[in-house]
């Protein structure tokens, strides 16, 4: 794991404006994405089994990074670096952030039994600690000090702004669930670095063959998944059972986000996505007040003026690269 | 004006260490005056009268400010620096910060007509930014970006420490509730920074020689407050009618945090007071855990992490002085 954070700076603009692209595009999909679960518990139920609807996303990213190959071949020609064949030493990792996603999806069903939903809600925010340090750990760049009190207060600033009358409750949860959300902020910051660490490693390699090969993987565990989770259900009612235009929408938006996400890993990193992800966050609670009539809360504002101070930290503190 | 911000750096250690202290003396004495606050209400409602009351408080610091002196007279002697009389040079901006407190204090009783008490706690924070603001254009001292960024996220720190389920009525309040706290912070802030210039402006000026001016237009502008609002009461019930064993601790601890903040004020400035009353209110709040048996809510928790990464900014931010 040497070579990583070796990343060369290729046309120190371009590389900058394209990061921004990527992560302007990842935040309006990550709220968008919100917005449509809001709207499709709205309308009813899930009705579809929601391991078909992993698989689809997974497929339909698949596709669409081959989509993207195809048009770099015909113009550029096969070459080294966008080839599909690949080797066992560069593929060899690429099941590990699969694997790492389906053991916290696991976890998610259990965790229900020591904390309710909006209890998980706040719980899920350690996922930003987790991330900061397994960023420092694996992909051994170091945060500032100003950057990690940015990222303290992200955290902070992101509980605040989901705080409801009801998350006391969360500081009753048994320990069992304080571990078990614990662990799962490590599983999903684990998995999210160490994507940016098999992306980054081959910097020059295409990210759409990396992206594939990602790809692959997720469809193999997400068809483990459906086998051992709803094989009956997908048996008697069919594999599209339920689907409905929302179901399809969060499809497509799900295969966006998840490419939106490997762009920012290849062309910023997981800092980055996780503030593009909280500020996703409080887009929609403010986008939601428009199309569901929602109320901002004081813990809200808040919690956005924290998130605020602390994206400004951020980029004003020296960058280390 | 243009003296101000002169101050010399008298022995840069003692100087520090005497912050320090001062800072330390008038953090513990605002927590136990809130705790004595508690204990009072507890106890019943209050039977005295305030203005008597703040009478009291303006009398004892003088006195206290007189018997400070009498020391120094007997171990120094009177010279330019320590010595009581003083000219009309001098004295004529003492009366403004008594003035401006009182009209504060009396738009207190028209507020509560607009926004309800814990929605007036929550507003008080707004004292904050004012005197963030005032302390750069009244003292010329520059915070920095990074101070100021510290600042916001004392103030969004402290709210979201005082959150609690009635909280978001505040923001249905009318305009003219959110113009009279503007006006009250901008007044009480102004009353703190014009205070820090005044003592500032002849830093070798012994600061019980101040404090002693300072409180006997304190004194005036109390009697003032006496005759207009509660007169009949004083003249059927007498002075000190409804006193009790915590009406005198209450007046003590006053008049001693009187005091300190006048100290803290000299040998530091008005940014540190704020911080030193912010962390004072959340030791209040962990204090009264024990003694009260009070709950602990997340948004305390959330609001005391924001509030210490804002206090480890400002004092990792390089300082001006």
């Amino acid at each position: 794991m040497a070579a990583i954070g070796a990343m060369p700076e290729i046309g120190g603009f371009r590389q900058k404006s394209r990061r921004s692209f990527v992560t302007l595009i990842l935040t309006v999909l990550t709220s968008s994405q919100s917005i449509l679960i809001v709207w499709s518990k709205r309308a009813g139920k899930y009705e579809y089994s929601v391991t078909t609807a992993n698989f689809l996303v997974e497929a339909l990213k698949c596709a669409l990074s081959l989509v993207a190959l195809l048009r770099i071949w015909r113009k550029d020609g096969v070459t080294d670096d966008n080839r599909l064949s690949t080797t066992w030493d560069e593929v060899k990792v690429y099941p590990i952030p699969a694997a790492l996603y389906l053991v916290k999806n696991l976890l998610q069903y259990y965790i229900f039994a020591y904390v309710d939903a909006p209890g998980y809600q706040i719980l899920k925010n350690l996922n930003i600690i987790s991330t900061g340090i397994l960023y420092q750990i694996i992909l051994k760049r170091k945060l500032t000090e100003i950057q990690w009190a940015a990222f303290i207060l992200l955290c902070a600033g992101c509980t605040t702004a989901q705080l409801n009358p009801s998350s006391d409750h969360v500081l009753q949860a048994p320990l069992q669930g304080w571990v078990m959300a614990i662990v799962m902020a490590l599983l999903s910051g684990f998995a999210g670095v160490y994507t940016e660490a098999i992306i980054k490693k081959r910097p020059s390699r295409n990210i759409n063959v990396q992206n594939f090969w990602l790809y692959v993987f997720g469809m193999i565990f997400n068809a483990f998944a459906i086998m051992t989770q709803d094989f009956d259900a997908v048996m008697n009612d069919g594999f599209f059972h339920g689907y409905s235009l929302i179901t399809v929408l969060m499809i497509l938006n799900h295969a966006l986000s998840g490419i939106a996400v490997s762009m920012v890993m290849k062309y910023a990193d997981n800092i980055v996505k996780v503030y593009s992800t909280s500020v996703a966050m409080l887009l929609t609670a403010v986008v939601s007040v428009f199309l569901f009539g929602f109320h901002l809360s004081l813990a809200f504002f808040l919690g956005s003026t924290v998130v605020s101070v602390a994206i400004y930290l951020h980029s004003t503190s020296k960058s280390r690269r």
